[in-house]
């Protein structure tokens, strides 16, 4: 439960602010074996919101839900090269079952492109059996030495899709489609105004022919990636022999995606609007919208109040708003105040019994603090009033987040102007650099290149780092 | 796909029935692993309805979903004796991470008490913070030798419900409430006629003090354990050092439970309700309840009859039915029809040119084979007469499955009626035996007691077996 102690401010220790923030507002625990993490209901109602604003795009756009297994043989992740190298360090090995040393270790998934091109190579005869678009829900294993909750866990929850194509063409569509679709989640749902771009070589995913991305930047001006859309060319294929009988009869190899979002969003969630009181959620994916505090002094007034708040939480329920009633007696309104705003709840509404009088409401809302963010309502037609209230705050967040992403992104036009603009925020310039360059790049200031975004000036310049031609800006930032 | 071959028929061999069924309707496919299953996504989608219809039924009461690591430290076994008894011979372990030995081992999960146990003993402080109910759906390992998709797999995917409690009242009605959760869904969801009963001692889960179940019987007279409730009386509480300070500031244990139910009750509904035709899926939980399938005669034809469908799709859709247009091109009438009663779709549309001119469409009823099943029905109000013959077959399959349970359920007043009886269904008879009885009766016969139904007679009688006063009848029957 939250208590009284301040947050530590961003300002001061971002990191601190963070973490703390996590565990007061109850999202997350530490699990026992190091890394490991607890999602605690608060936040796992808020990865529940996450998993269904993504299911429902995933079925609109033809994809359907499946399971595989966790355990994949050791064996599997030989057979593609790269992905070997990316992975294997990584893995968690289990070598007993059932109190019997087992023939061959098995490795905890780490991520399902080994097993699903083994599983696609026998499901996938004709041309008439693709494109296969499933998705997993699950969680997978990664054996990560610095951790930190919901950014970087041992285990992480997240969707994994993964594609089978006839063409390359269809297969680049499906990556970019995904995208897309992630894009859309985090502008309009999560009120985050990612940045799609493609990785760079260097940043590309283990196997990968194609990487792209949505960027996020965070309250600290560090960039995260919150989604990843990779096109595999057919190197899955290969390595899997996933093959089909083309309408000419002619044995071709299938063109492979996969894409993933994990729980490292709700990390992003976290950084992108908290502030000093604590979270701020955005209103489409919080999960309490509206928290319903009662003010009354003694028993005398308590019955009265409490009555025509548990109304009010009636009414919002039935327009399908997500609002709870805070009726515990034990509580000062203050205190509670506190702990819903620890919690990010968009809308507090408070009643007493001058409200009860006046027919009236005083309506608080998170993302504006203090007096300022408060009004009175009448009682008539609140629930509508506060639909509407809650679509502004989501609208405002999304301003605020681009606002302060553009205030600290700069325009660079040479490496010392790089080094300047990655203390607070992103570096925007002509690139034409190479693999050897970006890593310079990174030992001496610790960015690396986020995205080559797809939106592009489409011009050309000279590029800020070799003083090549360069038709491309890429975007560069420390990352988490 | 499903091919034409007709399936072996239940009489004949109702395992392979059961098996070829599993892999041909596309429910399930077996893992590279032995033992492990890949749940299609025909298979995902019913077990999908499965999850929302439990999961509403958890939140209608007071319950949160969490998500808690998979990797458990293996000490954390040892702490409850008769737990660690029933679950270590069946662990999965852990013993390399990141290319290193670990210092201690890592199980995964079997089942989540232990670090559960672990975790609410620093979660709970006061009596304020009970009780605490939390559920968690994930999947689980427990190294299974004899393996059958989705009855027995290594790993499976399930729903784990802990709850902790002040009392063992309150912990004893919460057990009977989730019983009662899943015999509402069983019944009302799956059309299954489940029996609540009690486990006997030895039937137990491992740790508990009291063992609720729903037993159900398959169409080959078998039982199938389908859901289980446990209480786990201060077991863990002591185990794990669960202690709340009650309102006079003392120290108490908690008492808490568990309560599990899997992708085993996919293979119940298969098993209850299937024939020699394929799958017969129940209308509320089935993934596609209604499927047209137009029928034309060439390229003339083929316009006006596929929008004529694709109208009726839209229109049955918008009534929230869960509707397919199978307007592939390829293949004929006959192999969809095939097609979709493997997959048990529980009505099927048919439409042509003649139902065109005459305002009709053809409908066909899985439960019901043949001519007997179809109906003309007028285009017009088709949706709401739809969706009342969707529930007229729920309601059957669950008369027809009452209605098989109780011809295969026979009572017994001596040892040698139950020999006979258990060969075709379940023996139902007063019972006053031990343990040692009940491990003799299984031994020679391999029926054990499924449970002691929560409705008894109420009087009392002689017990069958070893002949003294009972006040109970026990179930007895072979199991899955």
């Amino acid at each position: 439960m939250a208590n009284e102690q301040a947050l530590t401010s961003r300002a001061e220790d971002f990191n601190e602010w963070y973490n703390s923030l996590v565990l007061r507002a109850e999202m997350a625990d530490y699990g026992p074996v190091r890394g490991t993490m607890i999602v605690r209901p608060y936040g796992w109602a808020l990865w529940e919101n996450v998993q269904q604003a993504l299911d429902r795009r995933f079925k609109e756009t033809g994809h359907e839900n499946a399971g595989f297994p966790m355990l994949i043989p050791m064996s599997f992740f030989e057979k593609e090269a790269s992905h070997v190298e990316g992975f294997a360090p990584e893995l968690a090995v289990v070598t007993h079952g059932g109190g019997e040393t087992l023939a061959e270790p098995l490795a905890i998934r780490p991520t399902s492109e080994t097993i699903i091109g083994h599983t696609y190579a026998r499901w996938i005869q004709s041309y008439r059996d693709l494109p296969i678009l499933i998705n997993l829900w699950n969680s997978v294993i990664r054996w990560e030495m610095r951790t930190k909750l919901f950014l970087r866990t041992l285990e992480f929850y997240w969707q994994e899709g993964h594609t089978a194509h006839a063409t390359s063409d269809e297969a680049i569509e499906e990556t970019r489609r995904m995208l897309d679709v992630y894009a859309d989640f985090a502008i309009n749902d999560a009120a985050i105004p990612v940045i799609r771009g493609e990785k760079s070589e260097k940043e590309r995913f283990a196997g990968a022919q194609m990487t792209l991305t949505i960027e996020a930047m965070m309250g600290d001006g560090k960039a995260l990636q919150s989604g990843t859309s990779h096109y595999m060319g057919q190197n899955f294929a290969r390595a899997f022999d996933i093959k089909f009988l083309d309408p000419n009869n002619e044995q071709q190899h299938c063109f492979t995606t996969s894409w993933g979002l994990s729980t490292r969003f709700v990390g992003a969630m976290i950084m992108t609007h908290g502030d000093d009181k604590g979270l701020v959620l955005p209103p489409k994916l919080a999960p309490i919208q509206v928290v319903i505090v009662p003010i009354y002094k003694g028993d005398a007034e308590r019955p009265a109040v409490v009555e025509a708040a548990a109304a009010i939480k009636q009414e919002l329920a039935a327009h399908n708003l997500r609002v709870k009633l805070d009726d515990r007696d034990n509580l000062t309104p203050g205190f509670k105040f506190n702990e819903w705003e620890l919690k990010g709840v968009p809308v507090r509404i408070e009643i007493g019994p001058r409200d009860l009088q006046n027919g009236t409401v005083m309506v608080g809302r998170r993302d504006i603090p203090g007096r300022e963010g408060k009004q009175i309502m009448p009682r008539a037609g609140l629930a509508q009033r506060i639909a509407e209230l809650l679509a502004e705050i989501q609208a405002n967040l999304l301003e605020k987040a681009t606002r302060f992403r553009d205030e600290h992104t700069t325009d660079v036009t040479s490496y010392d102007q790089l080094k300047d603009a990655i203390d607070t925020g992103f570096a925007r310039g002509w690139w034409a650099g190479d693999r050897v360059d970006e890593e310079r790049i990174q030992t001496e200031t610790k960015a690396t290149v986020r995205c080559i975004p797809l939106e592009q000036p489409g011009d050309s310049g000279t590029c800020f780092y070799t003083g090549k031609p360069a038709t491309k800006v890429a975007i560069f930032g420390r990352s988490y």
